[in-house]
Formats: structure tokens, C-alpha cells, sequence
């Protein structure tokens, strides 16, 4: 498969950072840079804008908030066409705190928002292209979004947003390809005017091949993280889709290397991808936080009491 | 996706003896026969029938053989509706070893062939039939076989073979979703008298995904193991394919169960499932020999190498 619009964003940093708090260091962070860009990955992004009024440094690691010059430090003397990205959540982000795209490291940036605050999300999405960047609007838990507010969304953000990209999430890692290709197609007859992206979770085991089917239906914008860290069960492999796409930029090689020599070390601290109740939230298309809470618990491995816990009402446990 | 004709098979027993020279237990053959009986699948397949005259059974545990006697022991006392099959490989069995089937525990057999032993494996097929199982061939590797032998071996199994099920058999994990509707669809077009299943593996997390393809394309027979147990990367898991389902018949719960008491500390003893060597073998559409001896090495964690070693020629790597 090749076709030469497509772009893909590493999004290791990022949704990786939702399992420890965003506290990689910035020996790992150089080492992820590097490859991606040795890689010839189109984009990478390193984490949120958040508001250090709402959210205290003391708790969470610095790519959390993405100053400027802590990018500036990862970044130094490493040869590189990648272009930079940050997400921001909306109401959760203080614009002020974003200088013109002219003055600073990040090329592009993605505001997260739930189908409900889509005007709040065009109108940050808007501000932030007017001080010049590359924007996308991400639409999380598109599982739980109705049909008819789905075009609605899509509908508006055609007419009224200025976002190049147009992301569609599976945040509960629910969707199956039939499923994924309604939607992409819905987007492409909607919205004309710019690109369609995914951003698959891997609960399933579908991230990648919902990442294929997405491409299939003219997706041009896929996310994907190294051996699929992310919140959970993880996302898109890197690795995986390099593999699948035959665009000649890509280099598959950087990646095998840093996951030898940094991923699987880090996966026996931090845990993710294909764990049982994972699957569960995903199959009940649940978001994962009960999962990641059991996790934590001694009850960890108990996978039937856990289903039971989501399928039945209270009064019925 | 509810569909009565569609069967699964659990293949734990039969694809996860190979990681370990089908030395499981008695016990924990009962347990799995147990869990795949409540869980209200159709059909288990315990083993292989291979001729101990070609294998010795110091070296190999009983389910390379699987002797009426060794089942019947662990099905004893087991309340089930789930049909018992096991595998016979062309050039590898006696056929004076299989009973006839009224004196036999075993409902179905199943022929693994390559494609270029087609005309053995339909013979072998039909003696079964004659003893009166129910019978399927497997056609193994097809990812490496051309279209014109594959045309022309679905012609023959529609003419001449007595089987009731052909499976397509991805044993690379190499497909991707567009090709397996591509052989789903060819196979449906050929063999109109028979029913088509898929067995997938799991080297690029596709395994599930690309047995939900084999089903939109009207196959109606599925394989999948228990949390994906079996060679390498494994198989479609069980569990995934029951919360796909929506055929009432099926109950997820007793494999959540059994994955919890059983499989979970089995895999800190067998390594299967989504390991680098095996994503790049299947990337690379080989068999997975030359991963699994990697895994055995101590350049196992060598990704980038094992890559090169296998898309380089031997003078340049």
C-alpha cells in the first residue's frame, strides 16, 4: 500500500504519558525523537499544552505541559524532517500559554475534544490556526457518539473549523472495521475540504488492522505509537504499519532498534497493550478507566467478576 | 454479527501443543475441554495423529498422537455438546490407526496440506470420510502459494474431495484484510458445495481481524485458541471471537475464567504472542522457524538484525 498523502504521526510520547504521568525522561524522549525521525515518520508528538494553573508540575512530568524549551532540549543536534505536535484538551488548555507557530519548536496541534464540545473545540482549533499553525481536531469516543450527532459534527466542522485534519478516535477501542469504515466514508462524503485521520486504541487486537481499514477508505492521517504504547491496551504499532505502508520514505530498521533496546525494558516497569480486561472494556465498549483501576488492584486476574461487574446492574452483582 | 451457520473451533490444545511438543497435562486438557464445553463452542481439536512409527513418544507428549484412549480419559465426566477433531498431516499418519468413527470418540478430522501436495491430501480426506468422520483440509501457507495454484486447487477439492469444511490456512501471518476477501471470495466462488473456513495467526495482530473479514466474506468456519495460545504469535483468540458473536449459544464467561486460573501462569512458561521476531516474519510473509529459533538464542531481543538476516542475501548481511 502506498499512496503518497499519507502521513503518520508517532504518538508514543504523548499517549504513552498516559500511563505514568507523562515522566519520561529526557534520555528516552531523545531516543524516540531519533528514531522517528530516522524513520522518516511525517509527524511526532510529544504531549499536552496543559495549563499549569489547572494542573500542578509537582504531580505530573514536564510533557504534560510541553514548554517550548523543554522541546527545544530533546530536540538539539538531532538530525530531523519530523514535525512537532501537541494535543490540547479543550478547557483545559490557556491559549495564552501558546506563543506564534514563528517562535516556537511545534509545527501542529491537535485539540481533543468529545463530540459535545465541538463548537468549543472549532473555536480553539481556530485560534490556535491563527497563530499560524497546523491544526487537527480529534474526535474522541466516537463509539459513544449518535449517528445524527456525528454528522452534525462533521457537518461543522466542514463549514466552520480551519483544522487541515479531521480525527477519528476510538478511544474505548470498540470499533471493528465494519464499523470503521462507515465512519471514515461518512467523513470523507462530509467533510471535502480536508484530511481524515485515526487514532485507533488496541484493546481488540484491532488498532492496526482498524488503522488499515481506515487507510483503505482514504484516511491520510494515522496515528501510531512504538510497540503500541498507550493508555491501556495501547495503540497502532509503529512498527506494524511501517511494514504495511511501502511509501520508500519510511525506514522500518530505527524502530526495531529502539524498541530492542529501550521498549522492552520499559515494558516490565509500565504496563500495556493485550491484557484480558482491556479486551472486556473494549468488547462492552467502555471506556478504560475501570480497567486500568482493577489493574492497580489485588483483583487484577479476575476477568469473569470484572465483566460481571460492567453487565450487570448493581442490585444484580 | 449473528449468523447460526457459523462454527468455531478451539484449537488451543492442537496449534499451542506445538510450543511445547504437545506435552500438556491431563488436568489441563480437562480444564480447557471444560471451559470450551461451557462456553458452548463447536468443535475442539486436541492434537495431531501422527504415526509413531515416524515420532517417537519419549520425545513427544500424547496429544502428537492423540489415542482414542487419551481422550476419552480427559473428556470423561465432562457434560458437552463440543465435537472433538484432530489433524492429520499428509505423509505423516497411518490411516490404519483411525477406527471407524462409530467405534471412535473423535467426531472430525482435518487434513493440513501445502498446496502442492493437494491430490494426497484429498485422498487421505476422502479414506477419512469413508470411516465416517466429518472431514475439512486445511490448506496451509497460503500467502505463499500463486493464484494459479490455488485456482486450481479449490477446482479439485470441489470435484473430487468428500470434505465438508476447506480452510484457508494463513500460517505466515502474513495476510492482510483486502486478501483475505480477495481468497475468502475466490474459495466461495469455486466451492459451492462446501463451507470455507479460516485459520489465522497472529504475527501482525491481524489474526482476529482478518478471521472477522473471513467471516463478512461468508466463510462460516472459524479457528481460534484460548488468549491466542499456539505457534509463535499464535491464533485468533478465543475470547475476542465470542465478544464479537453475537450467536446466543455462546457464553465468553467460562474463557474468561479459564484464562485467569490457567493461562495466565502458562505464559510465564511458553513465550507466545505478539514478540518483534514474529511481527517481522510475518511482515516478510516466512514461516516463523527461523523467529522461534531466534527467541531460543541469546540474540533474541536482536530485532534489527534478524530483520536484515532475512532481506538481505548472505554476502551482503
Amino acid at each position: 500500500m502506498f499512496r503518497e498523502k499519507i502521513k503518520l504521526l508517532d504518538a508514543t510520547i504523548r499517549d504513552g504519558g498516559l500511563m505514568n504521568a507523562h515522566k519520561f525522561d529526557d534520555r528516552f524522549v531523545r531516543e524516540v525523537y531519533r528514531a522517528v525521525s530516522d524513520a522518516g515518520i511525517d509527524y511526532i508528538e510529544l504531549g499536552y499544552k496543559n495549563s499549569k494553573k489547572l494542573f500542578s508540575p509537582e504531580k505530573f512530568g514536564k510533557w504534560k505541559f510541553c514548554d517550548d524549551e523543554d522541546i527545544l532540549k530533546v530536540i538539539d543536534g538531532i538530525p530531523s524532517k519530523t514535525k512537532i505536535s501537541v494535543m490540547v484538551d479543550v478547557d483545559r488548555v490557556d491559549p495564552a500559554d501558546l506563543k506564534p507557530k514563528k517562535n516556537s519548536p511545534v509545527t501542529m496541534i491537535r485539540v481533543a475534544s468529545y463530540i459535545k464540545d465541538i463548537d468549543k473545540a472549532i473555536a480553539l482549533c481556530n485560534q490556535m490556526a491563527d497563530k499560524g499553525y497546523e491544526t487537527a481536531v480529534n474526535i474522541m469516543a466516537i463509539s459513544k457518539a449518535l449517528d445524527n450527532e456525528i454528522n452534525e459534527a462533521f457537518e461543522q466542522l466542514e463549514k466552520e473549523c480551519k483544522a487541515q485534519v479531521i480525527n477519528i478516535v476510538d478511544s474505548n477501542g470498540a470499533l471493528y472495521q465494519e464499523t470503521v469504515e462507515f465512519l471514515v466514508k461518512k467523513a470523507r462524503a462530509i467533510i471535502k475540504t480536508k484530511e481524515i485521520g485515526f487514532h485507533a486504541h488496541n484493546n481488540q487486537q484491532l488498532a492496526f488492522s482498524n488503522s488499515i481499514e481506515a487507510i483503505i477508505h482514504n484516511a491520510n492521517y494515522i496515528d501510531c505509537t512504538i510497540y503500541g504504547l498507550g493508555r491501556a491496551a495501547g495503540n497502532c504499532p509503529t512498527e506494524l504499519m511501517l511494514g504495511f505502508l511501502k511509501n520508500p520514505k519510511y525506514d522500518i530498521r530505527p524502530i526495531l532498534d529502539v524498541i530492542s533496546k529501550e521498549f522492552i525494558a520499559l515494558r516490565q516497569q509500565i504496563e500495556w497493550g493485550y491484557v484480558i480486561p482491556y479486551a472486556i472494556a473494549g468488547i462492552l465498549d467502555e471506556h478504560p478507566k475501570a480497567a486500568l483501576a482493577l489493574r492497580e488492584s489485588a483483583q487484577k486476574e479476575n476477568y469473569r467478576e470484572f465483566w460481571e461487574s460492567l453487565v450487570l446492574s448493581p442490585d444484580e452483582a
